[in-house]
């Protein structure tokens, strides 16, 4: 497998609105896209840092993992994501060498990835997505 | 502001030689180097992921902040870093509009980075080094 850079960062607010003077007016990003992922109950927000973006991610409902994620650990980075050529056949080879999968499939992620995670279990702790803009 | 690149991302893990194999086995990646910042009480693994660094943390003592957060919260994600330019400009600058600091001065860390730590209260939760190769 070759990871040829993190696409991006997923970092769990509370609020877009309140976190975006930090990352804009601080340390001076720019956030060029705000979508809603409907199926992840998460609205988003992207900004680019060399070769990786940061992608905010604000709870749209209780129910939604985010919200899950925020009320158990609080805000903070959420997961990381490597870029590959493809993700399908890189699960499988994760999943040959023992890694257990939380997307058996790749799915259609924010801003048209297709995207899938492994389980922090056989990452240590790490939530981690593999993804690809095939 | 100018962040270059996200320079690294740090890792909590409860140990290098147990967290090593998935990520240059099963990753694919390749550690290049491993050292002990002696005065952060742990040990450092390094590898590239395009621009940006991978580092393993594995705490060499009890009372090194990396023990306490795996107490806390378990391994995985630690931090993130940001490259600028000058990291004594940059933490007067996020100073001056009002980021609380952990280091008011950078000082030296691993590979002879100057390095320098915001307080993850402004900064939603996400431990924030900021860091220059000067």
């Amino acid at each position: 497998m070759n990871l040829s850079h993190i696409e991006h960062l997923g970092i769990a607010v509370k609020s877009i609105e309140e976190a975006l003077p930090y990352y804009e007016n601080v340390l001076g990003l720019k956030c060029y896209n705000i979508e809603e992922v409907a199926d992840q109950k998460v609205r988003t927000a992207f900004m680019m840092v060399g070769q990786t973006k940061l992608e905010l991610l604000e709870p749209t409902s209780d129910e939604s993992p985010i919200a899950k994620f925020i009320e158990k650990r609080g805000e903070g980075i959420h997961h990381i994501a490597f870029c590959v050529e493809d993700t399908n056949e890189a699960l499988a080879e994760v999943a040959a060498k023992g890694v257990k999968l939380i997307d058996e499939k790749a799915r259609k992620g924010a801003e048209g990835l297709n995207i899938a995670f492994l389980h922090p279990k056989s990452t240590m702790g790490v939530l981690t997505e593999l993804c690809d803009h095939k």
